[in-house]
């Protein structure tokens, strides 16, 4: 199914006005859920869409709680999500954080208490549109198991990092395993094996077999022993900052993913930098590298997902319509 | 070679000072080189202390240079390393960036125009003894390919992150390249395999031989496109906040690689945490992982070599020997 990126985003937001939140909550949220299935992302855009509305159904995430500030001050300041929208909660941190950063040049939100954020990447291009340096990662429930173990005791923690450039924005969003379970469901239904290996099988071999990697539960980090060691101080340093939970404190259900622990970190150059040198280095270097640049993709699926309209999943586009009556 | 950390230490310091560093900032810097050796990680330490000694006598590095504030103030910082050495560089940087955080809760100290830091983990250690988190990077000469191309183009842009805890810090100082050129030489001097695939054969195919990859000159970054994602926005970021040059910027030759850039960011979690609070948290999380932590390795060394002495590299140490005579 092609729908327009107008048809898709007031869609979603008379389904979160239905599902309870204030109107410029269900716009706002429908925005980015929009934008990440615009740019490429439906995973983490569309398909994410029912399980919100779901545990906004269930209890599980209350539509009208707002993440309000709860300790320090300017540079630092701790936020308590109040299990809302996770989308909502992880955009006004960023904006806050970006707002501290102008007068301060460097500034950390961080925020427990939380939801899934969904697309990460989202609060990455929020900071560049606003011509900010950003770096913000969430920790996940258990979902990897570290170098050396078996058993999913860390989260896939995605680290999201933004530069801004006039000639289109540099955004890294990249969970700290090699692929996550949407992406090996992915190419296990096109019948396809992962380009490297992605885990280990249930003897303990490395695999390029997805399927092989779904029955063991056995992804691998990025980097091996690198990535689950990244994931784990990612971990320590959310859940300390947040005075939230921790990855090993968060339930091993995805249906039941809540109390989510965030770091936004927002730096803004201006006071060190003007934007063109900011932009002359980032051209630079990106004509040195020959090969692609973080965000590069994404901007190419939403410069072709204007022309060409944006391709839906059927069940998760039909559940938003029900959702939207 | 056995000596004990004083005798290491006293060697590289009467060193540093015939080579020019005044008293004071000899000491610091034998204390920094010791420190990494005995910790385990000789490649950052000893074994580059003839690289550095000689780039001071080839006049590549300045040894009296001291690095100056030069933009910004208060929580984001412009330095001008003035091509002095780079370990020196890297501590005062660090420092400051400690001590902003104190007023401001994070600060950021970008350091251009600086050399090689050596073992980047030592200003993790330094910031954790202090009890601040901190995420630093640097970026050096290309020595790895992007993903996708062939050809070493990015750095291999070490980042470092870590968490203060009373019962041993942890650090994670990890590079962009699954596995350094030294650490490819090392298993090759033993015999030895890599444990994981380290890069490709000069036929394109991915090996763990790694003669293999040193004569191709391909070695994977972690993650394979995510690192290699990575390392290139750690570069703008560095570049772009120091003034500094970027990896294309910077000569391939390792003899002569100078002019870095890097970023030290601190965090001060004592203005919305208590320590026992960080100290519980990261316990916790370490305890729940039940595998290798970042910075355990690090410990484990330190308190065998405080008992057995530290055994060194034979020609490193008498090229210490020697220039300290």
């Amino acid at each position: 199914m092609i729908v327009s990126y107008a048809e898709l985003a007031g869609t979603l937001e008379r389904a979160l006005a239905a599902a309870g939140l204030e109107s410029d909550r269900a716009r706002r949220c429908a925005q980015l859920v929009a934008d990440s299935t615009r740019d490429g992302v439906p995973s983490h855009g569309l398909n994410l869409f029912p399980r919100v509305v779901s545990m906004i159904r269930s209890g599980a995430i209350d539509p009208r709680a707002r993440a309000v500030h709860v300790a320090g001050h300017g540079a630092l300041e701790r936020w308590d999500g109040r299990g809302g929208v996770g989308a909502l909660n992880a955009y006004d941190a960023m904006e806050a954080a970006i707002a501290r950063a102008r007068s301060n040049g460097i500034a950390c939100v961080a925020l427990g208490n939380t939801n899934h954020w969904m697309r990460g990447g989202s609060y990455g291009w929020q900071a560049a549109d606003a011509g900010a340096i950003a770096v913000c990662w969430t920790n996940t429930l258990p979902n990897l198991p570290p170098w050396g173990a078996e058993a999913p005791r860390i989260g896939n923690n995605p680290l999201v990092v933004a530069v801004p450039r006039a000639r289109g924005h540099l955004v890294l969003d990249m969970a700290m395993s090699q692929f996550s379970y949407g992406a090996l469901a992915r190419y296990r239904a096109r019948g396809e094996r992962l380009p490297v290996a992605g885990g280990y099988d249930r003897d303990g071999r490395l695999t390029d077999d997805p399927s092989a990697i779904e029955a063991s539960r056995r992804p691998l980090p990025i980097g091996f022993w690198k990535g689950s060691g990244l994931s784990i101080v990612l971990d320590i340093i959310a859940a300390a900052l947040a005075g939230g939970r921790a990855t090993h404190e968060i339930g091993a259900d995805p249906e039941h993913e809540t109390g989510l622990s965030q770091v936004f970190i927002a730096i803004d150059p201006a006071m060190i930098a003007d934007a063109a040198a900011v932009d002359r280095i980032a051209d630079d270097v990106v004509a040195s590298v020959q090969a692609r640049y973080p965000g590069e993709r994404t901007l190419a699926a939403r410069r072709q997902t204007v022309q060409t309209g944006i391709e839906v999943d059927d069940d998760a586009w039909r559940f938003a319509v029900r959702a939207s009556a």
